[in-house]
Order: structure tokens, then sequence, then C-alpha cells
């Protein structure tokens, strides 16, 4: 699984078109403020114990930087080895309910064109990813080298 | 050298505070409308050869979506395998110069933390990713996806 944490003024998304992977959905979009917005991939070999494990760097993120609230958003483009969609789904449903237990949380509709306005903040810890494995965490290189910038 | 394309209403950028890594950059940031945004991760073992055909699929993509103008954006995010920064930033500036035969050309400063905020337009190919190697262009899966959706 890969994740893409932005800790967000807002985001405004609106459905545009299904794709062939979509799941049901009845909404026009929504909009969140003062978020972290989590962008996801899951991808194949993902499991309920990966799931657990990126709800745990989510859960952490949000309390570094105070916010309330997760926006979990299905994003293909940050793997080229992407789990089926029924379990893309699973997992996301999953992470949802397990982050509703400490944060107020959102989840954009997965398989659908969408539109989007995002405005990340700009601090230190307002973009981080992950890559999480079915062992460990592997932090990116790009937080490896901000931690060392910071040291 | 992965990138993430997005076809954008705009894009609006400020610079909070230098990484270690940072490019000198005197400007307080930019806004550019009706763009093509395009989020680079330059890899390990990227080549200027590498840079053109990067190049060729960001004039394709442009050229497909009608979009006049191309903002590249540095983005250490899309890749857990980076080059360092002075061969990013000497093919970003490859890049930047070959396209601006073409196009309307704005690069943010590398390694500089950011605030930004991006509307994606939201149709079909307004959101496309390509990883480019040495030999040839891997279409992620998600646009293999779109493709057969489309088939
Ligand atoms: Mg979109």
């Amino acid at each position: 699984m890969k994740i893409l944490l932005l800790h967000s003024d807002y985001i405004e998304y609106e459905v545009k078109k299904k794709t062939r992977l979509a799941e049901p959905f009845e909404g026009k979009g929504e909009r969140v403020d003062e978020a972290l917005v989590v962008f996801i991939s899951v991808e194949k070999g993902d499991t309920e114990d990966t799931a657990l494990k990126a709800v745990e760097e989510i859960s952490e993120v949000a309390k570094k930087v105070n916010a309330e609230k997760v926006v979990l958003y299905p994003y293909a483009h940050l793997s080229s080895n992407l789990a089926d969609p029924e379990t893309a789904v699973k997992l996301l449903k999953f992470m949802e309910e397990k982050l509703s237990s400490s944060f107020e949380v959102h989840r954009s509709p997965f398989g659908w064109y969408k539109a989007f306005k995002i405005s990340c903040k700009g601090h230190p810890l307002s973009e981080l990813s992950r890559e999480i494995k079915g062992e460990d965490i592997e932090v990116t290189q790009a937080l490896r080298d901000e931690e060392k910038a910071k040291s």
C-alpha cells in the first residue's frame, strides 16, 4: 500500500464519470475543511494487516498535525502494482471503520473520474508519503531526507 | 522517472521553507491557470535520454488536452528511489528548456516546502501517470484499466 498524506486547508471533489471499476455512489461529492487528506493506492498482496499498519501511520500523522478529520481518497497513480478493485474497496472500508473511532472520517468513492480542488498547507509535515509492506513500513526517501535535514 | 500529469484549472504555490536540498529561488511563488501540471520524481539512473522521453509524453498529453501551458513541479513523493538533487535539478532544467519550444513552461523550485492549491478538471484524461525507464515507457496500471474500460 502506498499513501500520500496532505495536511490541507480543504479538499473539494465532484464525481464526473464512472470507470468500469466504480463502486456504487449516489452523491455528487463533498468539501472537507481542515483535514488530513490521504491519497491511497491499495496494492497486490495488501491485507487487513497492511491496512491496520496504514491506519496507525495515518493516526500518528493526524495527531502530530492536529487534524480532527481524515479524508480517504483512493488514488491509482501512486503504484503500478494495484490490487483488484474488490480488495481495494474492502480495505478502504476497513480503514474507514478503524479510523472512525478517533477521527471524523470521509471516504471518496472508488473508481470514478473526479474533479478536485485541494489546498495543501505547506509546513514541513504537511506532505508525507509512506509505503507499507506486509512486514514493515518503508519511510520514503523524501522523508528520510527531511529527517536528515532536521538532524 | 515518475510523472503525474494533472490537467488543471489552476495551480498556485508559495514557497514556505528551504530544505537542505533547496535550489536558489528568489520569488514567493506563482499562479498558473489552464495548465498541464506535471509532478515529477527524478529517479536514480535517469539521464537526458529519460528526460527526453518524458518531454515527449508530456507534449503528447498537453496536445491531447489542449493545454498551452506546462508546469513542472518537482515532487519527491512519487518514488522511493530518488536521484541526487544535482541530477534532479539538471534534468528538470533540461526538460524546461526542451518543452519551451512548444509551450509556455513554468518550473517550481526544487527542494522547498511549498503550500499549493490545485484544481484538477476531472475529465478522463485529466489525471494520468507514467513511469519512464531507460528503455521504454511503462504505462501504469491505472491507465491500462482506463484504456480497457474504454475498449
Ligand atoms: Mg480528476
